[in-house]
């Protein structure tokens, strides 16, 4: 038995990057499914929130450490099993790619989780096109200024960062995933699309992918 | 003259941030500011949108080199000057800081910043009292959070962790500054609330404060 537990979602892109993460190390992990939606949301219950008082996924058990928020869980990954590395050495680059990391996880996924699309529904009356327009809008802003650094820097290779999967890509192809899900106009953002499709053809990131998972719908 | 170069604005969170980290250093460096609201935002200048295509305060120079996202900025910060850490030693501690900071940096702060209000009033079409609502909902859902995380681990001391200010302090302090200004109602996070005081009573996090920062109104 593996001394991992991921509670995951198939359509989480936390819990997918959590996942992508745990391939690239090549760790072995027991999966719990979280349905967001069945019963009002799985998440919600005790036993869950006991684990994770934001009922999010994902949580991640290390035997008996209880680990939250995704960006927290990969730099934990990172210092307990550095090898491969998912960061840069050099103290400027791990810089760069935490932050086009940084611009998706904290800038796009975040206004676009179920818990927002809900409120917006619910609590504002919004309806389903205001809800996508909504939805579309902050990939954009996050994906135009993800492109215009790629671009500046100069040093995406076959991923962001050179030809080494990192954090970055770890954030990228989930909300590229999603965008490509929602019907988002992606033309703007060539070399993203570029590094979301060598990235997405990659072993651990194929094995991460909500389609490979065993809760998939 | 200083190596480093922050673009700030005294009001915004995320810059207060890398304000505290700074002054936690022992850092010193040239402010420029950069009023968000004047002149239809002078974070959306040509010049300004040439360091960080987001248009997003802080923007940190150091030397040549361009950082952006605070949380890759603190990251940085800890990389590049180690003494005094604003991590603990042990990554299992370390991710436990980190996923205070998470649930502040992406699960409140983006959802209530400048440019969401905006979407909110101008695309959406929400009243004042609309706003407000959605601004303290996502506050009181992540402080409930920080607050039951700090209750549950018990090792919060004077700071998130202990007695030591790490980067938990550092995200939790502009945010409960900001519910205050916002008139939230605190009283659900006594622990919360007992570590933003002493916090706040440190020299770091006085120097770094909006009413002590060039640009305050």
């Amino acid at each position: 038995m593996s001394e991992l537990t991921l509670y995951t979602y198939f359509r989480s892109s936390s819990a997918y990057r959590v996942r992508i993460a745990l391939a690239l190390k090549g760790l072995t992990f027991e999966p719990r499914y979280i349905h967001l939606l069945h019963g009002g949301g799985e998440n919600w219950r005790p036993d869950y929130l006991a684990l994770n008082p934001q009922g999010l996924v994902p949580t991640l058990l290390h035997g008996q450490r209880i680990l939250i928020q995704s960006l927290a869980i990969l730099e934990y990954l990172e210092e307990a099993w550095p090898d491969p590395p998912l960061l840069p050495a050099d103290a400027r680059d791990r810089a760069y790619v935490r932050s086009l990391a940084g611009i998706i996880a904290c800038d796009i996924q975040p206004l676009n989780n179920l818990r927002v699309l809900d409120y917006l529904k619910q609590t504002l009356d919004m309806d389903k096109a205001q809800t996508e327009a909504w939805y579309r809008h902050w990939i954009a802003e996050g994906l135009a200024a993800v492109e215009t650094l790629l671009n500046r820097h100069a040093q995406a290779g076959r991923c962001c960062f050179a030809d080494m999967p990192t954090i970055a890509d770890i954030c990228l192809v989930p909300q590229f995933y999603n965008a490509i899900r929602y019907k988002c106009d992606l033309a703007p953002y060539p070399t993203a699309e570029k590094i979301y499709e060598n990235c997405s053809a990659l072993t651990a990131f194929k094995t991460a992918a909500p389609e490979n998972q065993g809760d998939k719908e």
